[in-house]
């Protein structure tokens, strides 16, 4: 049995938005009780991760981290048609995931008490990000 | 046809622990043939990898340079209610992976030859660990 | 319904190979309409990626970074049997990927408009590396 659906996110630049409960919704729309579902960013400028979602200065802490690991404007960078953010948000986003596939069970997300998932937006601009959420298993 | 259940993994604390055998057996048990295999980590300090399984001294080289990846006690980060080593263990959680899909065949994991599947425990501290082991596929 | 292949891919060396269409073909053979398709490469010493597949200097860029990122010939690695590019290639391949999970829609992989599929080989010597590629999902 698979279930397919997409989801759509509209982000305000730079930063980490929550979509565990967009996922858990699309999953209880699936009457999938225990398999797989998959998430996938249809984008190579943003990302998704599974981060702790109790204590919101683990994601400030994250961004000050990314902006270290790959700098805005750097001048090796011979790609930078969109701006000083075009190139850095193609690494940060190689670097981390645009595919997570999680345990469903009992028709939920098996997610660990701390985790949540979320879209990582490494574009400063706003976008609007396109993700596709397969659920496959048995009712 | 979907099989789950749940690997309990007790860590001595920062470093890699091989779970291939321990996954091959959750394989075993679902009596699938041919389909995938998710292993998911529900844990946000901690992550799971593929990882060359002969030589040990790869495995001592990766903790070198996680250790310069992300410093232990960071001045810049924010979030450290859990010691030194909290909010590192997020980051390098968040740059490799919790949620890994292996493809099964003839009732086994198809890894490579040098390839193994191990716990990478980024706390100092002893943890124990939770997995989530879903099988899904044809008998 | 389960449908398993594997590709060869022959490489010349350090460098992003884009295997799209070869997945893509795989994805055609199943006859699979509606589900998910995992690629998984079986080496640790390179690596898959979904990357911008426009403009070419994205993956200069990305070679040029990751040539910062982890040294070759580090003297703080231990393992070099195989030469300086020896561990960077396995820490290459850890924060990136051996495993993505694609959706598959109408028949087709269920990729962005600009997302390409990739084989990053790390090693600089070419190499013939395997991918397993499932497709799982209803007629």
């Amino acid at each position: 049995m698979t279930h397919a659906e997409t989801l759509k996110i509209q982000t305000r630049g730079r930063g980490t938005y929550e979509i565990t409960s967009a996922v858990e919704e699309a999953v209880g729309r699936s009457g999938i009780a225990r398999g797989l579902c998959n998430i996938f960013l249809m984008h190579t400028s943003a990302s998704l991760i599974l981060c702790e979602n109790a204590d919101p200065t683990v994601r400030r802490d994250l961004e000050t981290f990314a902006a270290r690991f790959v700098k805005d404007g750097d001048p090796t960078f011979v790609h930078d048609l969109e701006g000083p953010d075009d190139m850095p948000a193609h690494i940060r986003s190689i670097f981390t995931q645009a595919s997570i596939t999680v345990p469903v069970e009992d028709g939920r997300c098996k997610l660990g008490t701390w985790q949540g998932l979320f879209l990582w937006e490494h574009r400063t601009a706003p976008h609007r990000r396109t993700i596709a959420v397969t659920v496959m298993g048995d009712a």
